[in-house]
């Protein structure tokens, strides 16, 4: 249980997904207290959603038997892009009317507190390198596999966001020319290779296409509740196909991981997000070696390629790991 | 003419390529006074190429009637893995015996300056950043087109080369697996699509296919002397062949600027080399507008992409960048 004192030494980290809010409290060594889950309900609207955002921090800040004046300052990613300095979501493509909401600005009223906002990839690198690494590396990319892909940056121990806060666009890479076609629209990004989503359509057209699979024994023929541990369950259980496919993504993971490697030769990757939390056993051994193989010479020496063990809480990490650095970087400017 | 003053304001550049050496001399502005030029000779072992370029550097000295005296530093690009920090070439491909050569040391002994080793690309990209941008943009990616594929990044200010000093094999990232081979044994790299060497290569496939160009009328069947500039001339005369092979290399590289653009959304994007210059009104345009199809939405913004004008010179350029700066921050740290 957590210390009853009333100094704010308590920050919340909040990962705002189109499906889902989670909030964590952490205490000032990025300890995890407690969460709070709440469905993010983005048909509402946008207020109702930002209403539901600082309910779930209350709930966590409750759960921890803490009151909000405890809490320093809240963090949270955003799915899509936001300008940092002024705390606004400019635009997320899986949450109808979000756009140019300054979030920070109606959080810090519902809340009454400091409130930090960074894209969910962004926060997601910025947990995974202040808690999980320390922040020892120089650089890190953070990649993470989920329903789509993305990745954030850390150059010279800093988050890197580029000219217009988007750095870090990695699952938008193209890896193959006339390769199948993605969301965005074109064809062959490593998002329509390697995602949640490309896997699940790859066997959705193997099954179509007469491919025996474990897969229809345990969840019917049109896999309708189909998840990332199910796979994992079939392989271990001898099926085949999905093994091939799973290998394939990781292959096309692999590679991706090199490009980034040739280009920014970062000292740590770090694999991340759902697909790999689910499947990590099976991917990670090709991954690495596939990144081996495609790597420059000379590049590789001494870089670790490593996943994540915060799996579903990178997010929330990486919002307490936010609000810490900023406020503190606040005291000892004043 | 230059001025006769004793002081040591000049800085000299050195472009060291696998055939030829070229040695520019800087004043203080960055104005290039005079160059000179020698072949590189690899093969005549570490310690003449080495000789040779001290006298590269001494002719082009003498050539703007200065002494070496009035030289502060130099800066010298090498075509190969380069540590920095102790001017030491790791490795260059296309130099036998270049392993582990303590250029610095012995360039030093040689000249009696202080000089300062990088890696050729990220010198030409510190050329154009210092030199042609005024180090304005606070990032940028150079993409160099010629027998190969290299690229120099800037972030936040500075050239950021990464772990292992490697940062920027761009030329190696993965556009199409299963694309052409490259030299360095993998398939689809940028550079098996769309460098000279890969561009030769397609129009010498279709003339043996059977394809019709004025090439051969005007070099002979063979192509024995083809350089860029042919091409150039023959789409300039109505080559629809010569003109498809170039449209499909520019796309390319826009494929890949936008991949660059998508996971670095630098401020300026600029490309360079021999390829961009004897082709930049052919390839400008469809660049451009193939990473706009490709970026993804809101990453553009603003982002310029040119093509740089320094063409050969932008390694010596960039070495008396280097140089200038290596030597200021001495001073302001003396």
């Amino acid at each position: 249980m957590a210390e009853t004192s009333t100094k704010a030494e308590y920050f919340v980290g909040v990962d705002l997904g189109g499906t889902k809010i989670l909030s964590g409290v952490f205490n000032n060594s990025l300890a995890l207290q407690t969460t709070s889950k709440l469905s993010t309900k983005p048909q509402r609207g946008v207020d109702a959603v930002i209403d539901r955002i600082a309910r779930c921090v209350h709930d966590s800040v409750d759960e921890a038997d803490l009151t909000i004046k405890q809490v320093a300052g809240v963090g949270i990613g955003a799915p899509g892009s936001v300008n940092f300095d002024s705390g606004t979501v400019i635009f997320a493509p899986n949450m109808p009317g979000w756009e140019n909401v300054p979030l920070r600005k109606h959080l810090e009223k519902a809340l009454g507190l400091p409130v930090f906002v960074e894209n969910d990839c962004n926060i997601g690198a910025l947990g995974v390198y202040g808690a999980e690494l320390k922040s020892k590396p120089a650089s890190m990319v953070g990649i993470f596999v989920g329903t789509g892909i993305g990745g954030g940056l850390i150059v010279n121990g800093q988050l890197y966001s580029g000219f217009n806060h988007t750095a870090g666009e990695i699952g938008h890479m193209v890896l193959e020319i006339n390769g199948p076609k993605c969301g965005c629209g074109n064809k062959g990004c490593f998002e329509a290779l390697a995602s949640r989503t490309a896997i699940f359509q790859r066997i959705k057209e193997g099954i179509k296409d007469g491919q025996k699979t474990l897969l229809t024994d345990m969840l019917g023929d049109d896999l309708g509740d189909l998840r990332s541990g199910d796979l994992r369950k079939a392989i271990r259980r001898g099926d085949k196909f999905t093994d091939k496919v799973i290998e394939e993504a990781a292959e096309y993971i692999g590679i991706a991981t090199a490009n980034l490697i040739n280009i920014l030769n970062p000292e740590v990757v770090v694999l991340g997000g759902g697909v790999m939390e689910a499947l990590e056993d099976e991917m990670m051994s090709i991954i690495v070696e596939t990144a081996n193989d495609y790597a420059m010479a000379g590049t590789m020496k001494g870089v670790e390629i490593i996943c994540s063990k915060l799996g579903d809480h990178a997010g929330i990490t990486g919002g307490a790991v936010l609000a810490r650095s900023e406020i503190r970087k606040k005291k000892s400017d004043a």
